[in-house]
């Protein structure tokens, strides 16, 4: 039996995670690691500064006082003392689209089992009339799941996963949008009088692309991105190259 | 003159950011909005379930409690009230190579000002018997700025500088690096006899690649690394329509 760890960024008790792992328990073994508590827009985040504790729940359950990444590492070193055959993480309430994926708590627990070389699986919705329904979700999870059995894909890739709301029509095989980011944050007042601020979630404002992951999910079809943990962007090297060209000698002049 | 951002992930009070917002000074007006603590392996982490502070500390420079990536958006709203021209993040102590730099408060700051369609950069050393001297790294930030503003790099990028221990032979521009993750968590005990666990620094085991950064910062150079936030993995598209083919049916079943 294939070993398939769960986490998510919202915590262990939350609905979706609970789902997603039903769902995938016909295809392997499941234990669930997971945050203690919500812990949204996290990013890659690891917990160096304080130590960690780890809470068996029940059967198949742990909590971790950390990220989703620390979760990761936790299960690998702590529970399963080696590497587990899958790592899925979510069902996130919420779409990680774009580049808000850079952000997020949910891709971040499977770009970790990425880079220890397992492959994973980020899933995450939007609510249809703000009610969460994560059946599609998890069984869209489990199929892809399933297929990545019999066909492994390129080692330190992951699959990133947004599902549209109501029913999906499909799959369709798409590429990170780019979000034109506006920043918002909202200045309030504390009974002192003095400022204090809240960053707001940012506007939906896309740059139109056919492939987009975005578009898929307004298209009404399950997103399905192969990400990789590699920033590097190649179709800058030239630039940069002309760039550092023009200064070799300053910095050792 | 132009707007410079400087902020870090290891607080306002660091040597690091001092030296470098001194280093850019001449280049235009430099301000810096940096974390109050130190904010290592953040990640690209925002902010969300609690508000911010900003504080004046003294002319031009400002400390927030939260993130870099908080930072940089407290200082486009609250400060500038606009876009700066420039975001330098650092300088940080340690480096930030090969697949760290999804882990990195460094990075993120520099990430988020990508993100906002502003040119960044972050910059990172390594100590030379446990000393950091910062004054190379500062120059090279310095270097690589003024450049940048005579000849901007493609939108949507930034470059991720890391600097050699000991004074550099040059720049080499580099690619993203691969680490091979092994992780590695030390178990203790608490007086009560309780586990408790800290997450410890990954091995140094990395994929020989000529052009890696980490190659760089090993043969004495300064890596010069063009990183960009969108992680699809392009080479994988073809696999994963492979896996979605064979599946497009039984989500909809």
């Amino acid at each position: 039996m294939p070993i398939i760890l769960v986490t998510n960024d919202d915590g262990y008790r939350s609905e979706g995670i609970t789902v997603l792992a039903d769902a995938l328990r016909p295809l392997g073994e499941v234990t669930i690691v997971a945050p203690v508590e919500e812990a949204s827009a996290i990013g890659h985040a690891l917990t160096l500064r304080r130590p960690l504790r780890l809470e068996a729940v029940r059967e198949g359950v742990y909590a971790v006082d950390g990220t989703p990444t620390d979760c990761v590492n936790m299960a690998v070193t702590q529970i399963f003392k080696g590497l587990p055959d899958l790592v899925v993480s979510g069902i996130n309430k919420g779409w990680n689209l774009g580049d808000d994926v850079t952000y997020s708590g949910t891709v971040a627990g499977a770009l970790e089992g990425a880079l220890l070389g397992v492959p994973a699986i980020a899933v995450s919705l939007a609510a249809t009339r703000k009610v969460y329904d994560f059946s599609f979700a998890a069984q869209a999870a489990a199929s892809l799941a399933a297929a990545m059995f019999r066909r492994p894909l390129p080692a330190w890739t992951f699959l990133n996963v947004n599902l549209p709301k109501g029913k999906p029509k499909g799959f369709r095989v798409t590429v990170q949008a780019k979000r034109n980011h506006i920043t918002s944050i909202a200045e309030r007042h504390d009974p002192k009088g003095r400022p204090y601020y809240w960053i707001e979630e940012g506007q939906d404002d896309w740059t139109p692309h056919d492939r987009s992951d975005y578009q898929a999910v307004r298209d009404g079809y399950v997103s399905v991105t192969p990400l990789h943990p590699d920033l590097t962007a190649h179709h800058a090297l030239s630039a940069v190259e002309e760039l550092t060209a023009e200064n070799s000698l300053s910095i050792i002049g």
